[in-house]
This record gives C-alpha cells, structure tokens and sequence, in this order.
C-alpha cells in the first residue's frame, strides 16, 4: 500500500474512487469526476471492436497522430500515456528539477508522484480569501518546475490563460494539468495546441469526459525534446489498444462535438447545483465561486459528520481534507444531472440537520 | 523514438511486431511468440463484459487475489502490472542494484530498461557450442541482480529451476522472466510459486498463451519487501480495467486446464517444426534444441537473405541479429500448426535456394 507523503497531514493518495468503493455500490456517486452514463455506447462499440485485434502488440501511431492534428500540432510534441498519473510519474522521473513547485490545493497525485521519485516538493497554497485564484508572485522565483491544474481540482477555478504563462521562464518547466478542460464551454484558456510558450507542458485527459478511467488513457503535449525525454521514461508498449482506439476516437470532429455539447449541459447543471447550495446560506455554506469545472467546493462547519450523514442517506462525496490548503471542514461534489442535483440537495439539507442536531 | 543501447551492435529495442508491422497485413506472423487464434472467443466476451464499468476507476483486488491463488501465494507476494515490459521498468528502477548482470541471449528489455534507469549492465553469453545452457560458474560472483529467462527467448532452451536457483545469493535479487512457462507441458522447471528461495522475483505474462498483447497485462511474484518497492514505483491505477477482468480469467482453473492443452499442442507442432528443420541437414542449417518455448532458434547461412526470401514468399520470421550473443546468421521462428508449418517449410526451402543461387 502507498503511504502519506507529508507527514501524516494530508494522504495524497486518497482518491474518490475510494470513497465509492468503500461505500458500496447503492451510493450514488458525487465523489468521482467521471462524466455521468459515460462511455456512450458507440464509443464502447468502437472499443468493443479492438477486441479482436488484442493479439497484436500495441501500435500507437495511429492514435498520436490523431491526437496531434486535434491540436493542430505535429506528433513529436504529442505523447500518448496510460492516463495521466502515468504522466505525472514520467515527469517527476524524467525532468531534472531541482525546484519543483505544486500549486495547490489541487489534484494530489503530481505531489505524490515527485515525492515518490525523490523530489523535495514546494507548495504554493492559494487561499479562500483571494478565492483561490492564481497570484504568479506567490511562485518562488528559483522553481524549475511548476505544476498547476486548469480548471483546477478541487476549487473548479478557471485560471486565465493569460496569467499562467507569465510564470513561464527559460530553464523552468510549466506543467498545466488541463484534465478538465474538455468540460469548459469553449474550452476557454485552454494552452493545449499552443507552442510560443516556453518550457510548457499540458496534461489532458480523456477519462472524465469520456468514462474511459478504467481503461487508461491520457497524453502530454510538449517541446519535442522533452517528448522525447518523457518518452525514453516509458515502458515499452505503455497504452494497451483498446485505449488506443478509444483515443483515437475521442479527438474525432464527431466526439469533439459530443463534448462541447456535454461541456454546455455540465454549466447548466453546475449553476442549478450552485443555486441549490446557495440556499444554505453564505453562514451555512460557502460555495467556491465562480465555479467552471465538473464539480464545486463547498465549507461548511460540520462537514465530516454531514459526509456521513449523506453516505447513510445514499450520497458519496468527496472529503477535502486530503487536499494540502485545505481542511476537515471542505467537500467537493460532483455535477451531476438535475434530478440527481435535487434528490442530493434534499439529502443534504438533511444531513445538515441531523448534523446541527 | 527508441535508440540503441550497446553502440549499435544489436538494437535491443527491436521486437518482432515490428517485423510483421512493416511487412503489411498479408504476411503470415511466425515472428511474433503469441499464440494463433488468440484470444478465444469465451475470453474475448469476458473482456467485452468490462466495457460497460470503464467509467469507473481499475480496481485491482480480486485480480490479485485470483493470481495469488492460482499460485498458492499470499496477495503480498503478488504484484499485476501493465505487461512484462512494465515489471522490467519497475524492476531497473526501484531496485537498488551496483552491478546487474543480464544472462544472454535473452530478451533484450531487461537490459535497455535497466540501461535507461542509468544502470551499467553486465552480461553474461550463452553460446552455442554449449547448447546455451547455463553454467551458473558464468555469474560474476558480485552480482546484486542476476536477469535470466526460462524458457529462454530465443533460444528455446529450458533451464532445470535447480540450476538457476544455484543463482540465488543473501543480497542479490535473481529476476526470472518465465512468459513463456505456461507454454511448457506442466511447467516443469517453473519457480512461480516458491518461497524458500532469497531474492526471487519471478516474472509472468498472460501476452502469449492468452493472445492479450494488445492488453498489456503480466504479474510480478517476490517476496513483500519487493513487492512493496515495485508498487511505490508504479503510476496510480496502473492496469486498465479489461487487463484485470482478463488476468482474473486466466488464471481460473477452466484457463488452466486450456493453457495446459494448448502447451501440449504446441509440443506436438514444435516437434514436426522441428523434423521439418533437421531434413535441411546440418551443414545448411543448425537448430538449437533441445527447444521447448513456443518457437524455434536456426542458424544458417545467407540468414538476411533468406529471411527477404521468405518476406517475399509471404512470411516473417524474427531476425536473430539484435539478440546480443548471436549475429546475422540467426533467425527465430514461432511455432504455428501443422499446416502453416508445412507451408512454412516450402518457403524456408524455396527461400534458401534463391539466397544461394
């Protein structure tokens, strides 16, 4: 089993799938990021269809080459991996920094991942008060390499495009981990496809949007020399097929479309969420705001007794406190459809209830 | 792209799917170890079942606990991996090894993974004029980490599991990659499963018999300590959720009982691979016997030659030449059924014809 990784405070391999798992399968789950009826049934087709071919090794040009024209970029800056915690492993083993810098809160595994390697971490915490948004003086000059997310997990912060790159620097690597971006209208501030920013590295997924986390399957775009390096770090044949495919599939203009759909019922069933949270009362609850990915972070005093209290009532969600920054009193919830945001928000007003009680 | 790793004399990250890869669809594969006919259909609809829960996160116990099982092995001694490939890079990387020693010929990822975890790899050659047998006196005795193969690829050969446990030392790790066991009538000579034996780390794939290449999905056996070691190296969710349901199949006992069936097939259809071999006397090609992995190791001469021949007549055979121990004049050929072999044997026929006329 993997341990904690900064002296007990927080357990950056705490996950949400855990906390389903843990909880059976009667909860319904807003603990996990993965888009909901997810994957669709021609995307399973199109996988189911690889089968086939399984006894063959693995041949991931097709998939690349995919991948780089979706971003308008040449394949030597595209890097398929078995989703992104491979990413994360290959970067804190392959890049030489001596100054790594996370950003946080955010998602924990990049930490993890650095420290796993032999990395001595710094931490950026950005707070409540300045709404968790980004200030690119509060990185330390000397860091070779920064780690942020895009919209960022857990505080659903969309960090202007424009802001991020100005902690680009000769000689330090930026890693945007944009894992969720897909599921912003527009995709507005992504840096994906972009190649005038020095030393950057973006992350994607394709497991949220598409409910492919059980298949993994992610990839990095980058400057063809740290490709290369990143690369050299892989296991030979690091993508089985079948995930291979689904990528392939996934950058298609057909999915394209599919996700940009998705991304504009994901904002219309967050601001119903938030409207609902809102009720609670800013002295009841406090919602992270503006809120732009799948999921919204929520304080409220009470908050591990009303987790349970929600478990007991069929609602899995997320705990904060494994996220550096932030403390016991923080959950994040999922975006789910309507109907499932109304029966959650009445099982919440309960379990605030039994909570005060 | 991969680069050569001993100064260009063999090119250890040459395999045998790029032999069929670049030949077009219409050559038939005697270059790549994987069973014909694989998967078979029941274990294709027993992955084809996962697609429905991909949304979910991969959830390794029960897969764990079946192989452990299938091996009389507590869970701690078992680790599931994305492939043998990836076992090598986990193995280069957390193993804390001063002079590893690779026993050649073998298969050559052992040796580039360790060389691209910064490890000076020693080797120890096999030859032919022993049969490439093993003589345990050939391991310097200062080696920390011993790789070896059984049955060995390419040479077909079958160490007795008493001599390669003469290997075994207080400090040194003995790593035996046994993919192709479970291809050997019984599994004589197999060491999975023990336990009084220091430092063992022995090395399964479910890639051939099972025809999962394109799954990428193989175990680790070792004691927990290493265990342990090997799984702080490895990314978060490591194997996809098809590759857990399809190791979790094959190790149950109707699996077995299957594998071992076909094990004794491809003695039969090696055996008449074999005589087909000899009728081209010794002086025009030499077979290294006796073999009992699932292919065949020739020597002869014009080998580049007739392996272009043979290309052209519709077939691929693997190229020996990157195998350090062995040079131009070697090729290693899968076992297939009777009738390819057959048709197999005219090409090979034809193809040393026109190579010496």
């Amino acid at each position: 089993m993997r341990t904690e990784h900064d002296g007990g405070q927080h357990d950056l391999r705490h996950h949400g799938d855990a906390e389903v798992r843990d909880g059976g399968a009667a909860l319904t789950d807003l603990a996990v990021n993965v888009r909901a009826d997810t994957p669709p049934a021609w995307l399973r087709d199109v996988i189911a269809g690889s089968l086939e071919g399984l006894a063959a090794y693995p041949d991931g040009r097709a998939a690349r080459a995919a991948v780089a024209e979706r971003h308008g970029l040449p394949t030597g800056r595209v890097l398929l991996t078995a989703g992104a915690a491979e990413a994360f492993v290959l970067l804190a083993r392959a890049l030489k920094a001596r100054h790594p810098v996370v950003v946080h809160p955010q998602f924990t595994e990049p930490e993890a991942a650095l420290a796993d390697a032999g990395h001595v971490v710094d931490r950026v915490l950005l707070r409540q008060r300045d709404g968790f948004r980004l200030d690119p003086a509060l990185v330390p000059e000397g860091a070779d390499l920064v780690v942020i997310g895009n919209p960022t997990n857990p505080t659903s912060v969309l960090h202007p495009s424009a802001l991020i790159t100005e902690l680009a620097r000769p000689g330090r690597t930026l890693v945007v981990d944009e894992a969720f971006m897909d599921a912003v209208p527009g995709e507005r501030e992504a840096l994906a496809g972009r190649t005038d920013v020095p030393g950057l590295v973006v992350l994607r997924s394709l497991t949220k949007t598409w409910g492919l986390a059980g298949l993994r399957i992610g990839y990095v775009l980058a400057d063809p020399g740290t490709i290369a390096e990143l690369e050299r770090a892989q296991p030979l044949w690091p993508v089985s097929t079948p995930a291979l495919v689904a990528a392939e599939a996934c950058v298609a203009p057909r999915a394209l479309a599919e996700a940009a759909h998705a991304a504009h019922r994901v904002a219309s069933d967050r601001a119903h969420l938030v409207a609902g949270l809102r009720e609670f009362g800013p002295d009841g609850l406090y919602v992270a705001e503006p809120a732009d990915g799948p999921f919204v972070l929520v304080r409220l005093e009470q908050a591990p007794a009303v987790r349970r209290h929600l478990r007991d009532l069929g609602f899995a969600v997320r705990r904060g406190d494994t996220f550096p920054g932030l403390g016991r009193e923080w959950l994040r919830i999922a975006v789910r459809d309507r109907v499932t945001v109304n029966r959650f928000l009445q099982a919440l007003d309960r379990a605030v209830t039994l909570a005060a009680g």
